[in-house]
Order: C-alpha cells, then sequence, then structure tokens
C-alpha cells in the first residue's frame, strides 16, 4: 500500500507567493543610516522580490550559483532572502564582522558570482575586494546616496527588470537556498548550505508555541544580524505568516534600539547577550536619570541565543516584565536546536528554580535528536551531571560541509553531527553546556578561535609557544587572553604582538585584551594543550 | 552546488521516542465507560505503545498491512495511533456512527488484516464481522471486564510482548502509517492513505500560534472522535509537544463534558459544532437553574470544525470568554486546510466585524494552497462575492483515492484536489463557504448523501422521483428533507419510506426528519435537479 498524498516539495516560493497574496497590507520597516524609518507593505515587498529575482537570471544566474550580501538588517536584505533562492541562486549571506582577508578568503571559496552590498559597507568591500573577483557588484543605495559608477545600481536593477513576468523555475524540496560560514578552530572557516527543506522545517519548528510562538499579530525586531545563520530563521517565519518587521539597519546601540522601541514597539526582539545586557543597563540607568524617556513594550518577549545567557540577564529583563527566553544552536543546526522553555513540569516550581532552567541552553526541538556522548563512546545519562559531547541530528542538520571532506572530529561514523560543546542533560532534557571541547572564544556573540591566534602568535620569532583562552567578561561574554612562553632571550611586548597579529589578517576586536607570560604550557597526558589549568590560573 | 543538511526521513516514529524520553511525566486521562477517570503517564503510554508494536509484529504484521480501530477516545487508541505506525503498519480508524453495511465493506476494501475493538462496541463488530474476515480481533477491555474466549485481550497482548526489545525498522517518509474513509456522494466511500511526511507536516502546521498555538503547559479535551480525520491531528502535536490529553471516552453528553470540564479543566476543547451547541444551551440553562454547578474553564479556547461554524454560537461562547478558533478541511486534506483566526488586519475592526470574519472557513493555511475556480475555469477574484469551486494543493492533501482510478470530478488534470465546496475569498483571503457542489447533508458533524438517499427513496416501487434537501437545523446543523414525487394512483407512508430505507442499509439517523409531497423535482436547463429552489420552498 503506498500514500495517497500529493508530492508537493517544501518551497521558500511558497512563502514568497503567499505573503504576496494573504499578507499585502503587511509592514516591514527599515531604520536607515540617517535613523529615520522607511516602510514597505508586504504587497511592495512581494513584487521588489520578483524583480530581483527576474533581475538576477536576466544577469545570467544559473541553478545553484551563489550570490553573497554583506548587508545590514533591512529590507532589501529580506529581498535578497527570497528573491535569491526565487531565482535558483544561493543566498551567501558575508558576516560584516570578520577582518578583509577572512570574508576575501570566503567568498574566492565559495565562488560567489554576485555580490549585493549596502553603500555604507563599500569601504570594507574594498579592503577585500582583491581577493575575489564578483562578477557584479550590485549597491544597495541604503543612504540614498547615488551609486558610484563603476558598480550596478541595486534600485535601477530591480526598476529595470520584469518582476511580474517573473515565474520560478520547478526546483526540488533539496535544492540549495543559502549558504553560511562557520568559523572552525582549526584551519578555515566552512561553508553550511541549507535547503528548500531544511528553511522550511526549520522555520515550522522555530514557530511551535513553545518556542518563537508567532502569530500574525506580532512586530519582531531583529537585533541579530541577518548575516548570522540565516538571523535565526526569523525572517523566513516572518514572511510566512506576514508578522510586522522592524528592522535596525545599522544601528545597534543600546540607545538606538530603545528609541527605535518606542517608535514601534515589538513584540518580539531577538538578539545576543551581550547587546541585550547593554540594552538594560542603558534602559535601567536612565529610569534613574532620565524616568519616562523609555519604556519596554509591555508584553514584549525576547530570544537570546548566540553565547550563554547569563541568569542575571534574565532576572534584570524579568524586572521590567521581559520574559527571556534561550535558544541554542550553531550554524550548522540552522541554528535552533535547543529552546530553554518553562515547561509544564515547572509550573510550580519556584522563581529561582525557573530562572536557573531558563539559563540552560534548553530542551531538543522536535525533530533535533540530541544525545550527550562521554569520552568512552557511550550516552550520558540524563543526570545533569555526566558530561559528554553534544551531538545532532535531524533534517536541518547539516552532514557535511561545503566542499571539505567529512573528518571524523566533525561528524560521527553513523552520522551525527559534533558540535564540539561539552554538556550534560538533565532528569528534563535541559541541556547545560558545561564546556567547549574546541576551545573558542565569543565576544559578542562572534568567534575568535583560540586556535587560529595561537597559531599566528606562535608564527613570532619570539615566541615558543602560546596558548589562548577566554577569559569571562561581563560585556562581551568572553574575551581571549594569550599565555606567552618566550624563547630564551627573546621578548615583544604587547604592542608589537598586536601589530603583528593584524598583520597577519585579524580584526582588532580580535586581538588578546591580556598578555602573561608563563614558562611553559601545561599538556594533558596525551600531549594537548591543558587549558582547563590556564584557566583556573587567570580566570578570577 | 548542492545542500549539505542531513537526509532524515520526516517520522512518527521521532515523535514517538521524543515523548518517551523527554515526556516521561506527562499525563494522558481517559474517561472509562463507568465515568471514572484513569491516568496513564506518557512513560507508560510510550512502553505501552512499544509492545503493541512489539506485539503486532509477533502476530506477523508485515509492511503497509492495515490494523483497523472501532474505538472511542481514550490512551489504547492513541496507543494505536503511534504504535501500528512503529510496526510499520496503517492505521485503519473506522467510523463507529457509520451503518454496519457500510463498516463491513469498507473493512473489506481496505484488507484489513487485524481489527482493534473497544468491548463496548463489539456488538456493533457483529453486525459486520460477516462482511469482512479480520484474521485477529483484538478486544480492548473499556469496561474491565474479561475479553470473550473467542477474541484477543488487547490487555494480554500487551503484557506478553517484548516493547523494550522493540526496534522500528528504517522507512521512508513517504510510507503510509493511517487511513481513513470519506464519504462520497455517488457511490462507495473512498480511502485516503497518510504518510509520515503528511502527518508530520500536518501537525506542524496545526501548532502554529495562529491555528491551535499549542504549548507544552496545554491541556487538550478531544471531543472529535479520533475515526474522524486523524481526530483534525491533535493526538500528534500532543505526543509531539508531550501536552496533557484528557479523553472523554464514549460519553459525549452535554452534562458529562461539562463534568469532565470540571474535574480536568482543558485549556483546548476541539468539537463539532453540534456538540457545541448542546453544550453552551446545556451551561446557559444551568446557569439559571443552577447557578454553580459548572464553570467554564478559565482561559479555555476552542477549535470548532467539521461543519459550519454559526456566528450566534461564537458570539455564545464569547459570551464566558471562550474564542471558538474554526477550522475548514476534510478528510482529504489531513484535514486543516483553512483556519479562521484574528489576523492583524483585524484588531481595530469592531467585535461584529470579528465575529463575522471567525464565522467564515477562514485563510489558508501554510503550505495549502487555496483557489476558487469558476465554472469558467479561471480563478475567482478575492472580491468576497465571486463564487467558485475550491481547489487545494500541498503536501498533506490527497492526490487519489485507495484503489480508485483519478477521476476528473475529483482532481483537476494540474493536480489540484477538488473539495465539491462552492466558496467566495475575501481581499484578505478569507474563504466564506456558500455551497456545496454535490449535495451532502452534514448532521452532527456525520455526512449523510443525499444522492444515495435518493437512489435508495428512487428504488421504493411507488416513488417516480425523490429528491432530498439539506434543511437547517439548530441542533444538528442539517437535517434531510426528502421531496416526492409519487407514481400516479401510488403512495406510501413516512414510516413506510423509513422502513424502506433501513433495509436498504441506512442509519436511523440517516433517515429524513420530513417527507413532502410535489408534483415535480425543478431541474435546471441541463437537466440537474434544481435543487435550490426546493431549499428556498422548503427551507423556512
Amino acid at each position: 500500500m503506498r500514500s495517497t498524498m500529493m508530492e508537493i516539495p517544501l518551497s521558500l516560493n511558497h512563502l514568497l507567493e503567499r505573503a504576496g497574496t494573504l499578507f499585502v497590507g503587511g509592514r516591514i520597516v527599515s531604520r536607515l543610516p540617517d535613523k529615520s524609518l522607511r516602510e514597505h507593505s508586504y504587497g511592495q515587498w512581494h513584487r521588489r522580490t520578483l524583480a530581483l529575482a527576474a533581475a538576477l537570471q536576466e544577469l545570467g544566474l544559473r541553478k545553484g550559483e551563489r550570490v553573497a550580501t554583506l548587508s545590514w538588517n533591512h529590507h532589501a536584505h529580506l529581498e535578497c532572502y527570497f528573491g535569491v533562492p526565487a531565482a535558483g541562486g544561493v543566498l551567501h549571506t558575508l558576516n560584516l564582522r570578520l577582518a578583509p582577508e577572512e570574508l576575501g578568503w570566503i567568498a574566492a571559496d565559495a565562488q560567489d558570482r554576485f555580490l549585493v552590498v549596502d553603500d555604507v559597507l563599500l569601504p570594507l568591500y574594498r579592503q577585500f575586494a582583491h581577493l575575489h573577483k564578483f562578477e557584479r557588484v550590485i549597491v544597495f543605495p541604503f543612504t540614498g546616496a547615488p551609486v558610484p559608477d563603476e558598480f550596478s545600481d541595486y534600485e535601477q536593477l530591480l526598476a529595470g527588470a520584469d518582476g511580474e513576468g517573473f515565474v520560478a523555475l520547478p526546483h526540488e524540496e533539496t535544492d540549495p537556498v543559502a549558504m553560511c560560514y562557520t568559523s572552525g578552530t582549526t584551519g578555515r572557516p566552512k561553508g553550511v548550505v541549507y535547503s528548500h527543506r531544511s528553511t522550511v522545517l526549520h522555520t515550522l519548528i522555530g514557530c511551535l508555541g513553545d518556542h518563537w510562538g508567532l502569530k500574525s499579530t506580532d512586530v519582531v525586531l531583529p537585533v541579530t544580524p541577518m548575516f548570522h545563520a540565516n538571523c535565526w530563521g526569523l525572517p523566513y517565519a516572518a514572511v510566512m505568516l506576514g508578522v510586522t518587521m522592524v528592522f535596525p539597519g545599522p544601528h545597534l546601540h543600546p540607545v538606538d534600539l530603545l528609541d527605535l522601541m518606542q517608535l514601534e514597539p515589538p513584540t518580539l526582539a531577538l538578539g545576543v547577550p551581550t547587546i541585550w545586557m547593554s540594552l538594560i543597563q542603558t534602559f535601567d540607568a536612565a529610569q534613574t536619570g532620565e524616568p519616562g524617556r523609555w519604556k519596554l513594550p509591555a508584553g514584549m518577549r525576547s530570544l537570546v541565543g548566540g553565547a550563554a545567557v547569563p541568569e542575571a540577564l534574565i532576572r534584570a529583563f524579568d524586572r521590567h516584565g521581559v520574559w527571556l527566553l534561550q535558544g541554542w544552536g550553531m550554524t550548522e543546526t540552522s541554528p535552533l536546536a535547543t529552546v530553554s522553555y518553562p515547561r509544564a513540569e515547572l509550573r510550580d516550581a519556584g522563581i529561582d528554580e525557573r530562572y536557573r532552567r531558563a539559563a540552560l541552553a534548553g530542551v531538543p526541538a522536535p525533530l533535533v535528536e540530541v544525545r550527550i556522548r562521554t569520552d568512552e563512546g557511550s550516552d550520558a545519562p540524563w543526570d545533569g551531571v555526566t558530561m559528554g559531547e553534544i551531538q545532532v541530528r535531524g533534517p536541518f542538520i547539516t552532514r557535511e560541509y561545503h566542499e571539505v571532506p567529512v573528518a571524523e572530529d566533525k561528524f560521527t561514523p553513523d552520522g551525527w553531527l559534533r558540535t564540539g560543546d561539552v554538556a550534560t542533560m538533565d532528569a528534563l532534557g535541559f541541556v547545560r553546556i558545561t564546556d567547549r571541547t574546541k576551545d573558542l572564544i565569543k565576544s559578542g556573540g562572534e568567534w575568535i578561535s583560540s586556535v587560529d591566534l595561537e597559531n599566528a602568535l606562535m608564527a613570532h620569532p619570539a615566541l615558543a609557544e602560546a596558548a589562548v583562552i577566554a577569559l569571562p567578561d561581563e560585556k562581551w561574554g568572553e574575551r581571549p587572553l594569550a599565555c606567552l612562553v618566550f624563547k630564551p632571550g627573546q621578548q615583544a611586548d604587547a604592542a608589537a604582538l598586536g601589530a603583528h597579529l593584524l598583520a597577519q589578517g585579524f580584526a582588532k576586536w580580535q586581538l588578546p585584551d591580556r598578555y602573561e607570560v608563563i614558562d611553559a604550557v601545561p599538556r594533558t597526558s596525551t600531549g594537548k594543550f591543558w587549558k582547563l589549568k590556564l584557566r583556573e590560573r587567570f580566570a578570577r
């Protein structure tokens, strides 16, 4: 016997067409570089998106080819989210916080054919333009200023395209739609490629009541950059349900965000803990100094992720009636893998217990299988104590990296993704992350690879060894500290080492905050750097 | 370029395993025939479901074979919902409201191998046992009384099975999991076969915030029978999220339901308008007579479907703070196709406008494409006036019927399901059902085929012609009225015609309430019965 159900592929094009018919009156608000607000209806957005798709096809974009973006959060970026896949292309969001060298390397690795770039980000583009030749650079005139002649003008491109005549090509649901690079601990960043199927499934899982609980009446403020793991998937969900979107553009300072919240009060705001921490500190300070300048929108809820969310942050927001919902995941997991929601069993738990759980990584989402694998290769019991590596499996989890041979340190032989995070799981299925197998440093929601820093430092002629560890930091979450072993009779100061690292392609914010001279790097029995010992010594 | 995402099939087994690990403490409450309550934890339910799956495999169930159920709503039926697919079988829910002859025909058509039947429904089973030979009849001792020797005992079967050792076989996501028969206007009922894929996708769509908005803290009371289109999909959603389920068993009288709501207050209750109408009338009457006997649970929401929901019913519940959410669909659509939720655009609309919209069939759900096809074969504009047939398309819509050649009156050449409902669509995408192309009568949520009644009546020797129409009925929604044209010199009274219909296999509740003698059946220009004229004459 066989099922009688239709064989209809999951498709972003369906969500796009849906918005273009059902939600024509819906609102998309973008903050421009001059801080003014620009509003588009979903109807306008739909027409512009089809025009973009038609334009890309007219430029000769072929199925599966990459179109990169170097953009802040705004309506045109949302047009790329849907217009590039509609044209059969793959949206490749470039992380504007990376060093120019890294951006150039990533664009070359992805073989990006076209680039859409905000005019305000042209200076950054020019720093890596020599590293990868885009066939065409399309400039979005975010400021409204004329686009330099050597580039294509995004608005002129749309105006000249036949969006009404555009018809999306048929596709398989496993065809690619988007690509994002993940920072590796060893070697180069690696590309993750999402499909129609993985994206639609992730969208539906994100929308569940215990997760985002999105409704058509919601107003979503994504502070999370759209170049970070699909902005956690919210743009797709918003278009599926026709919710109002408020994009902050380049203005992510707490004062700007609080101002924006007064103009367009969100019901759901999402961002990384670092920004949320600044935001609540700024808000609380203003309550004392200038009461009444700002209000936190009544009934607003918030989704925080990208790094561990301190319990203190959850308490700080809850004092103002805003509950922080924490999600855990990574570029490889689309990203939502676990969500720390108030489970039914916690209904009668005291508030302290609810805060404690809220500060954990959370419970596996439906369709995502999570196991905690101990060093002995068995699954850890759900006792909240036994540690192991988090391994995940599911239809929106990556099984390999773009054009990189599958490696054992990334995927298990039985097909699970090795996340590199070490965790415990308790009886209610709450994952608590205790460590990382690789020693990445997460600063302001951005990864810094300690291994990359170490390798670069050790390339300095004066240094014998270097080990970089993460130190907890109130503002940034974590900051790097470098432990240095000089060659006999050699030395170098912080300024010299910083210059050395900048010359090797690191961004300024990636440089260590502190340098400590040690006699030798402690090692484990198998000869690996034993960073735990260094952390114990310096992390006070 | 190809996607790097894992190829993991959507699977009910994943939901089952998820509940068995994450929700072991969750609650499943069933009302027994003696009206007492029986509670199982999700952990117990999970073990019992695996035992059922193991037992079915030990009985030799092969992949794709059908296991029928003839059951009320209770925990054991939920075990069948997941245990049969886990064993590789297809759950075939038999509608206990059908006439025995029809049940026998359906079981034979589906080639059901095994039957799970409630002990209280054995009398019904015995009426059609001669029409289809089940290889094994497994009796669920719902009353607790001993199971007659000629049958297998469900509880003994589970007790003797090795559930812990059970391992589900690998499957494709398009493999079948469940089957349900739809009433046809012409000829026999037809089987719809759902897959893992269609069921999981439908579950995720149902859970959206504007639809069921299910959370782990919900308590769901499904009054909708589990033999009706998968109980609208709620059982799958409940297991996915670990929500508390309260099953009413055979006790669907308003007094029983109100009593049950006091014992286990639901946050979400679902049922057909007929039952909901009785319930609110009973409740309102008691408020006058015996105030305080019952309360409607605070904050309860309700999902109503299966037939048009009158605005008066929505208003009646809203007076007590319960908002009725209406869904429209059919067995062929899994069933959820449209939902009448309060869209963002209606936020500032007056309450009358909100009631009016709530009484419409609603807005297409994501993944479901809806078009209103006019008689001329074009898509009707979204003007709220132009009528046409609703046609639907999507990954949980049927493309054919089980072992029935695809017919043009059921599916369009370009692959859309023809629903047989006539409707308009307004500018906000709200579907309003105005008529049916086929003249089915919906009584108490159950279909009565007017064409079948007509054919049976016209087989009576005294009758020349008969046309059956639906009359609006406060209690049942609709009831059949038969318009009769006698042969010259002949006649028959209501009692004789009723006996004639019963002899032809109709159930008692399917018989017309009224008989009217007319001179001739009015006909359209193409010679079809023009029932509109009869409705205008009699529907006062």
